[in-house]
This record gives structure tokens, C-alpha cells and sequence, in this order.
């Protein structure tokens, strides 16, 4: 990352500015450190405050820890507006708005009740853990699933919209044939359980009971065990294509000497694009 | 879609095929997005209305919205009839069936009680969403995934016959082994308790008791692990063909005219093999 | 199939013969469709007579269909003895095993009571279905899916030990945590569960209570979720391979035309057996 | 395996290092057999002791069995010490580990109740079968496996890393949305339900009841269903790549001396680039 050029406090903003945003200092690193280790343990605390028994012996630990580590946030949260040269553009990027949500609910729960949970949206923040990981290969492995599932992205919306049309039609099906007592007491209902089907999560908390319901469903079943091949099949086409294109990226052994282009195939005798010999 | 020849109302009926066939112009355009509107409001609304809290809050409202919408559909389906050049080829095609099946459900309930629920067979008309996604790409998807999976139908076939004789099989011998007190109260039942295990549903409703049991279905678990990779690799194999396929098809316009040789890549600018120019 | 040479009897037997065996007259398919009619037959009835309801109202139906069916088996059986030039290979081959098995239990009931659910064996003899599909794309696809499947045996071997070995080490473990209280009453009892959990079958009907048990069956489930890609890879791989060699063997468009050498690359110059030009 | 060099007793280490840890001579094959069968017996006898019924019936049976397996195993082990050159480097290897954690929890019940079901580590001795099982195959299929998923071993830790905040967020807004009256009590408990449902286990201890929960249990699982596409691609993906590998490196031998071009069928006999002989 490039240092940027600030107007008001510009060498304060400067060094705060390597340690806040900056992994490659040492100073860098011990702050995000810090703030992974801060991450973690706020939303530790958050999931044990949930569970009863702890909630009730640990009452102001709980307290106590919740709003320190809000004020934690907050200053860190503010810290990042200062030191940024474009506040606007921080704010609005996807760890902007994450950092804000993640000191809000806090201070909302000053006004109403119910709203401690959201500071889950702090578990969005240990994405951050990927900018620790600068080991390089993290990185270039979750570039390389991430443009596999940009690329299928049109194949997998025509296939959830394939698969949600035949959990609706079967699904009311189902709600005819089998009627309230098996539990299939309305339409949606019908649907969720033919979704819980034909994923084969199966909960068993609706499941057909005359034999007609059966033959049906265990129909719905073979075709959600023929129909789990097509994401697969998909995702590991676009997978053996984007690992094929970032290997012939890489293999720079077969660079033109004339106009330096790389990738060619291993096979090929001329540049295929200024026609010198390989 | 070329436009047709008329006989009768020559000038009337091809600008209305235009607006209800056609995409491309904006009253065409128009035309389909009101339309999918009004089918996703009437699937909605048959939903909803099976929900007993919804039936009797808001039964007026159910009972109106479905004739308006019935009424809308017939008209649409009169319509797409008075203006195809060929009325019969329509009313026969996969979409004039499903026009026709749209609306004939409320007129029924009017003679007989329960019919109410074909209704939902307007979801297929959901299918017409595509014509709108003129992007191309949407199309282009789902080609190579139908081209895919009609290319391994043979081998899904063989594979479904092999799951079902399992599936036959083992029921018939947890039959014989649990019986009657842990649910296997009949051979179909058992059957379609295999079904559910092999393809990892696993409701609960019918579980083995005895150990034996037990370890037989424990086997039955393991062989549909390892059966579920079969149509997986059927059809990533498939889709890879497919996907190899069209990708050589549109690139096999560059084919070398000094050597023939075909199958450059896109940003081939010489012949790989003789260096002259594409 | 080769008419056999036959010492008693020799016209009538080879008349026979053609009619039992083969498939290509019109006597012999006739055979075939009525044998498979009574097959399919034969295993509803038995299917059918294994509920409650039926097989208290069609108690003689059932009787008599049973010995009808019965009599006609053994009468094929003992005919496909006596046409075949080698009873003995017949009688020893996998058919020739199911058809005695289709035959024996109802005779065992004679003597034995419930033997007669053994007469589900029959329901193997549907295997002869692929013989009338003289189609020649069935037993293809079938090659193909089984060559796949042979060559994967040693990996898939070694998988299901693994796979095993995990459940056992993980099924003692919930053992010591969870105890009795939660369905894990003996260490058999929570192998089967971790099978259970592995496969994602997930009946529900063991199912961890205590924090610690959801913890460990949480990864275990994790686990689980990531090895099924193994055997979906190691099949997918292997169809592909398959189906490559396959498919090189049947392109004889790349015939050397000086050695007669089939299966070249698209890309070679030269025949990689003689040298000459392709 | 060389044989070592001792210094006390020479003759007699050597020749028991022979038949204890050498798989070649028949002596050395025999031993592992019997070992192997005292493992699985000892581990079979833990398992059964576990059921209620065996252990109040056969009570003095398991108790002998279990000192005698383990005597046995004490035995063995310090043999293993005092043949081996290297003591400590057995000491720490892993099979020196499993091989002491298999003899002290029998040691550890004269002291303290429970410790005799860690006995059941002893299963992990199994793994010793593959140094049997000197076919190569079996060796070669496991290292295939090994490397593809080594290979793999960072996009897996992304993906597990990416479902695991995907359960925890789906957890929470569940538990925000259902509560308690349907199983979810707590946040961990909750996000277990996201675990059991995101893996398509499916239990059906926790299920949602309200409309809202089932429509985001719905979204779940069809996510569910689209990502455990993307382990399967991974692993196909590498292990299609280290079985190529693989290929490669055994026909490496293959290179034309002329013009220098690997990659050559193992059937061929010319240089397909350039037709010199190979």
C-alpha cells in the first residue's frame, strides 16, 4: 500500500497511518494482532453471554467487557477516519461499514433492548485475518475459488432457480396428497420440507406418511441425489479452468524473446503473437 | 423470432405479436414484465391462501385476486391464439399446454371441490422469466448444462436402476431383520427407508433398533458415500466436454489458412505451428 | 451368441435355444418381455403381500399367485438345463444361481416358516432387463461406469478404511463424553452414529446433548462434509480417464496410414509407432 | 529397510529386528499377522465390553482378555526398545506413541475409572496393515490421495474458514429469530443447528417452527447444498492433477534425444514432434 500525502497532522497521520492500515512493519503487525486477538474474544463473550447458566453467574464480566471492547472499536473505528487522506471512501468501503456496525449495537442497547445480538456483525471482522496471512499463498488460493465462482455464478443461478421451481411444485404436491396431519399444513411449509429434501438435510420433523406421500418423496430424493452433481460439476469445471489459466499465467519458461509474451502452450513451436521462434 | 404472415387482421395481429412474443421492442418488453408480475402475485397469493391463519383473515381478498388473475390469463391465452399464424402448434407447444393449464384450475373449482390447488402449475409459467434475460449468457448456461446432462442420460439411467435395486434389496432385508416395532412395518416402507438412506436424507422417522440392523445400515450408509460420487463424476465429466466443446466451436473460426490447423487460443495473432499470420 | 452343438435331442433343443437365450427373433424377445412381465410380477406380489392390509384381504391371491409364479421359474430353470450344451457352467454362472434362489424359497415354505421373503432375490433376475436393451449404448455406458469403478477399487479401498477407522476412534470418544443419557449406550452403538454423522445421514435419533458432544460432532461433521469430496474426486477422475481412452480408441479419423496405428494426438506430425507421416 | 548396526547382543537384536520390524522374511509376516489379529481382538473386546448386556454376562472373560492383550503389548513394546538402535527415535515416532498409548490406560484403571476406553487408540495400530500389504498398489493409491489433499490443504483451510463464519452469522440470526421454545437456547447451540444443517446432516433435534426461521433454514441449506460443491471441485481438481503428475513422472524416461520433446505416450516409438526414434 502506498503511503498517501495528508494535509492537517501529516507526519502524526503518517506513522499511525503504517501501524493502522500497514502489515509490514513491526508495529503493524502487533496492532492487528491486538485487534484480531480483541475481535475474537468480543464475540466469544457475546456467544457465552447467550448461553443461561454463564449469563446468570457472570452478569458484569459480561457488562463490563461488552463496553470495553465497544470503546476499544469505537477508538479504532475514529482512529481510521483521521488517518485516512479520503474519510469518504473508507466509510463507505465493505470494512467501513462493517467497523461502524460493529460499535453501534453497543450504544443502541442504551435505548432499546434486543439489540446486543448484532454485535455478531463483529464476526465479519475476522476477515481481516486474511491481511495477517501475508504468506501470499492464502491469498492466491482464495483468488483463485472466488474467480471460479464469479465464472459459474450464471450457471448456479439458472440451477437454484431450476431447483426452487421443483421444490414448489412438489412441494404442493406433497401438501395435497398428504394434507395437515404428516405436518404438511400449508403451501410454504410444504415447500421448506420438499427444500429439506431435495438438499438431503432431511430433519425428519415433516416426513410423509401414506405410501403415496412415500413413493413421491423417495421420487423427490433420487432426483436431489442426481440434481447435488450439477453445482459440483460446475464448480470443479470452473476450478480445473482457473487453475489451468493461472499455471499457464505463471509459466514464464515460455516467454517470447522477441515481444516478451507469456503462456504459450507447451507445444508450441512459434509466438503466437509476433510469429518469432520460440 | 421472424414475424408471420396473416390472413385475417393482418396490420392488428402482427403488432400485437410483436408486444406479446417479442422482447426486443419496449411495448414487448413491457408486456413480459407485467405478466411475470401477475404470475408471480397469483403463485404468491395460492400460497398464502393455504396458510389456515391467511384463509380466514383474508378470504374476500383470495377470492377476488383469483378470478382477476384467471381472467387475465384466459384473455392472455385467447390472445396468444388469435395472433400465431399457427394456432395449433402453439396450443400443442410445451408453453400453450401450461397457458391452458394456468387458467382451467379456477374454473373447475366452480364444479368441484379441491381443484384450486392445480393452480400452482402457474409456476411453470415462471419458466417465461428467461425470455426476458436477453443477456444471452443466461441461455448460453443453461444450453451447456441441458447439453451436459442429455449426454450422460444413458449412464444417469443405468445408475438409477442400480441405486433402485439396491435400494430393493436392502429394504427387504432390514424388513427381515428389524420388523414391525422399529418402523419397518412393510416391505415398500422399507424400501423407502433405504431411499432415504442412501441418499443421505436420513429423516428419522424409521431408524434401525437392533444391532444387526444396525450394521447393515451402517454399510448401506457407506455404499451411497461412495454412490453419490458416480452421477457427480458422470456429470463433471460431462459438463467439461460440453464446456470444451463450444469453447473449440466458437474459437473454430481461427483455423491457420497456410497450415489448417485449428484451435488457437483467442489471443493468437500467428499460427502456433507454421507462424503465419491468422 | 453361436448356436452350441447338442448330442439329444439336437433340433428341438436349438429351437429352443434361440427362443430362451437369445434376443434377436421375435420368439425370443416375445420370451424375454413375458419372463420380465412375470418377474416384475412376482416381486410386487411379494412386495404388496408384506403389508398388513393387503395381506389380510387378498390372503388367496397372494397364495396363488406365489405358486403360480413358483412353478413357472422352476419349468424355466429346469428348461434352461436342459437346452444349454453345458448345464453345468449354467448352473454355476450368476444367473443360473439367482434363477435357482428365485425358485427355492417358496418351496422352503413348505417346510420353514418365513422363508418366503428370501423370494426377493428374485428381484436380481431384473438384471436380465439390460439384455432386451440390444441398444448397444446401455452396455456402453455401463462398460464405461464399471471400468471406471474397477480402477478406482484400490483408492476407494483404501478410503473406506479411513473412513472407518475415523468413526471408530470418533464414536468411542462421544462415548466418554456424552454417556448413556444421550442414546450412546455402548461403543457399537456410537460407531453406527458417527457412520451416521460422516455419511450426513443424520437420523437424529442418537444426537449429542451436552456441549462438549456438539463441539466434537460438530467437527466430526466438518470432517465428514470435506471427505466426500474424496470419493466423488477419485471417480470423477477416473470416468474422465475413461471416457478419454475410450474415445481415443474410437477416433479413427488419426489412422497411420503406412502401420494402421489408431489413437494419435491431434497435434502429431508424424505416426509415433512407424514414423511415417500422418 | 537396511538392517542396523548394535552394540550389545548383536547377533540375537539383529535377527528379532528381522522378524519385528521386517515384513520381507516369513517369520517377520507372521508376526505381523498375529499382531494384528491380538489388535483387532483387543479392540473388539473393548467395543463389546462397552454393550451392558456382554459386560454383566461375560464379565471375567473381558477382564482376563483385557491384562492379557495387554501384557502382550507391553512385551512387544519393550522389545521394540530394546531391538532398536535408535531407541528414542522410536520413542517419539508415531507408531511409538500409539504403541505406549495402547498398554498405560489398562496400567491407568488400577488407579482411575473410565481410562480403559482410550484403550480403543489402539485401532490407530491398525494402520500398521498397509506395511503388510506390500502389493504396492495399495501404497501408491494412498500417496496419490495424500498429495492431492496436501496440495489442497489451503483452499480447504479458506473454505472451512469461510463456513464456519457462515454458521456462526446464520446461527446467531437464527437464534435472534426462533428462540428458545424450538431448541434454540443458545448462540453455540445454534450455531451447531447451522453446522448440522449447512453439512446436510440434518439431525432434527433443532428444527425452525416459525415461518421466518423456515425460510432462512431454507436459504441455508440451498447455500449448503451450492458450497459443498466447492471442496469436491478442489479435490477432484488436484487429485486429476497429481494423478497426471504422477503419469508424467513415470513415462519421463520418454524424451526424444533429437529434438528434446517430453511428453511422449508410453507406446510410442517415434518422436511425434520431430520422428526420430525414442
Amino acid at each position: 500500500m502506498s503511503e498517501p500525502q495528508f494535509k492537517h497532522f501529516p507526519q502524526l497521520r503518517q506513522k499511525l497511518f503504517v501501524v493502522v492500515f500497514g502489515t509490514e512493519t513491526r508495529a503493524g503487525k502487533l496492532f492487528d494482532i491486538i485487534l484480531l486477538w480483541a475481535i475474537v474474544l468480543s464475540v466469544l463473550s457475546v456467544m457465552l453471554e447467550s448461553v443461561k447458566e454463564f449469563r446468570e453467574t457472570y452478569d458484569t464480566i459480561f457488562f463490563v467487557s461488552e463496553w470495553l471492547f465497544t470503546i476499544l472499536f469505537t477508538v479504532e473505528y475514529l482512529l481510521r477516519i483521521f488517518i485516512t487522506a479520503q474519510p469518504k471512501k473508507y466509510i463507505f468501503s465493505f470494512f467501513g461499514i462493517v467497523d461502524l456496525l460493529a460499535t453501534l449495537p453497543t450504544y443502541l442497547t442504551l435505548f432499546m433492548v434486543g439489540g446486543s445480538y448484532l454485535v455478531v456483525i463483529r464476526s465479519l471482522r475476522l476477515l481481516r485475518i486474511f491481511r495477517i496471512l501475508k504468506l501470499g499463498r492464502y491469498l492466491r488460493e482464495a483468488s483463485v475459488l472466488s474467480n471460479a465462482l464469479a465464472a459459474s455464478r450464471y450457471k448456479i443461478f439458472v440451477f437454484l432457480g431450476a431447483v426452487f421451481t421443483l421444490a414448489m411444485i412438489m412441494g404442493t404436491l406433497m401438501y395435497m396428497i398428504e394434507g395437515g396431519e404428516s405436518g404438511f399444513t400449508s403451501i410454504p411449509r410444504s415447500i421448506y420440507w420438499a427444500i429439506v429434501t431435495i438438499t438431503t438435510v432431511g430433519y425428519g420433523d415433516i416426513a410423509p406418511q401414506t405410501v403415496l406421500g412415500q413413493a413421491f418423496a423417495s421420487m423427490l430424493m433420487l432426483m436431489g441425489y442426481a440434481i447435488i452433481a450439477v453445482p459440483t460439476g460446475i464448480v470443479t469445471s470452473e476450478i480445473a479452468q482457473a487453475e489451468k489459466n493461472q499455471r499457464k499465467t505463471e509459466s514464464s519458461g515460455k516467454e517470447c524473446v522477441a515481444c516478451g509474451k507469456k503462456g504459450h502452450d507447451h507445444d508450441a513451436i512459434f509466438c503466437k503473437n509476433c510469429s518469432a521462434k520460440l
